[in-house]
């Protein structure tokens, strides 16, 4: 057994959902009045929606960050709270449930990887911005 | 840090790569002449294309569940092997794009949390065949 859960310790998929959290965690210890991110736009596109409705401001980006963490930490999926999030993702599942599941598990893998790191900056972000608003030099 | 560390070491995505990895290990430690799964049809649709070409058989399976295994132990993604699989996955990634991160992220965890589930029950599977095929009872 030893073996084993040495050989998963050190993956990456846990040194990047551990450097996620370790981003978070920064991102709370910083911002001590989160209401000071309230109507301050994103500048990242990806909190624009596809219709061009309003974008999400970073206070509602560090509530998101910090409900991920929680999920990340225990990696447990509310499904509950996602369901009217899901119609997109649930259509785009369709031709997945036909693929090979060796491409599968890389297919997720490598999705996961790839939104825990777009994550992570968008948390450093936050950070650096509130830093900018109350005036203090990075 | 400790804290940090602790939370993520119990969390369930990495029981279930610590449960898929264990499967592997006990299905190579009893399948000693791999060679007897050459040509035994698996019974699971999964391994058979949605073209109605041939099934994938247990000796397939078996390399396929190896090769996995180190994926999953190191989650290290090798883009290069898979690039003739990913055409299917591509397409399905396109409407992903655009998805909310928070649910992008439910997505993948879940995804991966499916398909490695599914996978430990192949490898048992593989396994349990192997021992109908000398003449072991489970």
């Amino acid at each position: 057994m030893q073996s084993a859960t040495h050989r998963v310790n050190r993956n990456s998929l846990f040194l990047t959902l551990k450097r996620y959290s370790s981003a978070v965690r920064d991102m709370e210890q910083t911002i001590l009045l989160p209401s000071l991110l309230r109507d301050v736009p994103s500048e990242d596109p990806w909190d624009c929606e596809a219709a061009e409705e309003a974008c999400r401001d970073l206070h509602a980006n560090y509530l998101m960050l910090k409900a991920i963490r929680n999920t990340a930490e225990s990696s447990l999926v509310p499904l509950d709270d996602l369901k009217a999030k899901k119609t997109a993702l649930d259509k785009a599942l369709e031709p997945l449930l036909d693929a090979d599941p060796e491409a599968l598990f890389h297919f997720h893998l490598n999705g996961l990887f790839s939104v825990m790191s777009d994550l992570t900056n968008k948390a450093h972000s936050v950070t650096e911005k509130y830093l900018d608003i109350i005036g203090v030099a990075n």
